[in-house]
């Protein structure tokens, strides 16, 4: 009404008619249930008395629920979140939410903050399976899963209102090197990349090499955790130390690097070098590949991680939840003993 | 006011008290520009009236857009469509939209309709790239587009209300069979799927076996498009014609799992056997697989199913636009003459 100088009423004044507050007014607007034909009576009489209009935006807002809960990944090149995503699924979608999916990467490249689109979709909830960069999550007013990996980042603030279900990322690789070490290697050389979970990971390798009276020798710690971040970690590590017979790679798509890098060199995989990856992701379980990989048990993080936001979504109130998931070892043909 | 006999005005009760159309009303409703004051002043006056209040659910309709654009992808497992995203994206995070991925496998798996999750997100359109069952896209009312595939299986009576964007599925398989046939091989299996584009690139295999005056020799036509459906499909081409020196995959996983079923029976690639993928996905381009495989310009399928989309929500009546894009091989170490 421009030409209206009267002030459009607000749900304020709805409230302050009917003597009741203004979630009760959106209650009323919604049509919600269990509020009682009294209050719901005065609200509507208010409402009446004041020619008071709801906006659109305010309609949506007091909708609220979407039932859609937002899924930050990492990189959809990296297979690794696609168990992550069936056991979230398999929780969420009997209880009637949708997963939104978005990858960090392409975010990123878009120059925008990676939550924006979820935010713009009103998801009730993140779940981040994924190490955004700092300030990516301030502001959110959803609850908030970190699912997959525990050492946060630079977002480690948010972290500390979130709920986290993770992998033992570190006992992962812990599990890798000792499983190389077992089988009788002792010079074994370590792919890492500069993200949260291959922090973790790095740690699991020197903590089991160190207790095992063996020097560590890790590269790739300025890279990133892509295949041909591990193939160049490989060859840093194979030009340095051309004695090494095993490797540990901090994921599975660098693992597959380091095949191409030792086949390079005319070594044979486990033969000559065994490698171990970590994610046990569909690339380790191709037979062409058959890599050895450390199961994180991501369809169980994502499992959790849905009954931990369910839970969260019933009493926001509730503490912090922080649990790790012990991971397992899956043992396949890319590691064997050391020639005699 | 459920004590209240008298039925609640309605939105078109509003529209012909003010002599104007229902989508007037709802044009004033979200405060949209473009409407004359006079007009809108009439719209106000009977919504006064009439003591008309829009229903929550007709005010969240009324703000329609949600700037988000679902897409349907097949697998998650299967990363061709890692570049479809990211071409889709270009386009669409500029004009402001969201893409909301979700996977046809893991939907389906649920039980439910694919695309009910991006209905309730109320999603302003949908991008299929996928081939989902019959019915999946019955009374979806936002504007479709398929992308990836012009051979849209049971949903094809969808597909012609729907635009359609795609790689030229034979075209690209006829590129890869004949580039075999270039290089001297003349005992060429393929390995097929039940899928969509799975036929087309039958068709293009087919098609450049004949002009050569060679026998097809298609395995795997009841099976699914994954590793593990190529490895089957490779085992059973290899137990019936042990002397092939040439397999044309329908994709790049399927591919990988023929280099198993190959290497398996001691045959090295591309010495004794060569090997085509399709999709020229992130998988063939790992240095330790590096497939031969036909490069659908996925990015670019992505890019122009957006652009259409933009084009269809300026222009709602536009005729349908249908566009194949031609593809091109992308060879690497996979293939190579067969030993003389």
């Amino acid at each position: 009404m421009p030409t209206d100088p009267i002030p459009r009423p607000t749900i304020y004044d709805v409230a302050q008619l009917a003597g009741v507050s203004k979630s009760l007014v959106s209650l009323v607007l919604r049509d919600a249930p269990h509020v009682s034909d009294v209050r719901r009576e005065a609200v509507l009489a208010a409402i009446e008395e004041l020619g008071y209009r709801p906006s659109p935006a305010a309609s949506a807002l007091a909708s609220q629920r979407t039932r859609t809960v937002g899924v930050l990944i990492d990189d959809f090149h990296n297979p690794w979140f696609v168990e992550l995503l069936a056991g979230l699924r398999s929780i969420l979608d009997p209880a009637g939410y949708t997963a939104s999916v978005a990858d960090l990467q392409l975010e990123a490249a878009s120059g925008r903050n990676p939550v924006d689109g979820f935010l713009a979709q009103h998801v009730d909830a993140l779940v981040i399976a994924a190490d955004p960069a700092e300030g990516t999550l301030d502001g959110v007013g959803a609850p908030i899963v970190v699912a997959g990996t525990r050492e946060f980042g630079a977002a480690a603030d948010a972290a500390l209102v979130a709920d986290v279900v993770a992998g033992d990322d570190a006992l992962g690789a812990r599990l890798a090197t000792e499983h190389l070490i077992r089988l009788g290697h002792r010079s074994i050389g370590h792919l890492t990349g500069s993200s949260g979970p291959g922090a973790q990971r790095r740690r699991g390798y020197e903590e089991a090499m160190q207790a095992a009276g063996l020097d560590p020798l890790v590269f790739g710690e300025r890279g990133g955790t892509s295949e041909a971040d591990g193939y160049a970690a490989a060859c840093a590590l194979l030009d340095a130390h051309p004695g090494i017979t095993g490797v540990v790679a901090a994921n599975d798509v660098m693992a597959v690097g380091a095949l191409a890098a030792l086949r390079e060199r005319g070594l044979t995989v486990p033969a000559d070098v065994s490698v171990v990856g970590h994610d046990d992701s569909p690339l380790a379980a191709y037979r062409y590949l058959a890599l050895t990989s450390v199961d994180g048990h991501s369809r169980e993080v994502g499992a959790e991680s849905a009954r931990t936001l369910l839970a969260r979504f019933e009493d926001p109130g509730m503490p912090p939840h922080r649990k790790l998931l012990e991971p397992s070892l899956v043992v396949r043909g890319s590691t064997a003993p050391p020639r005699a």
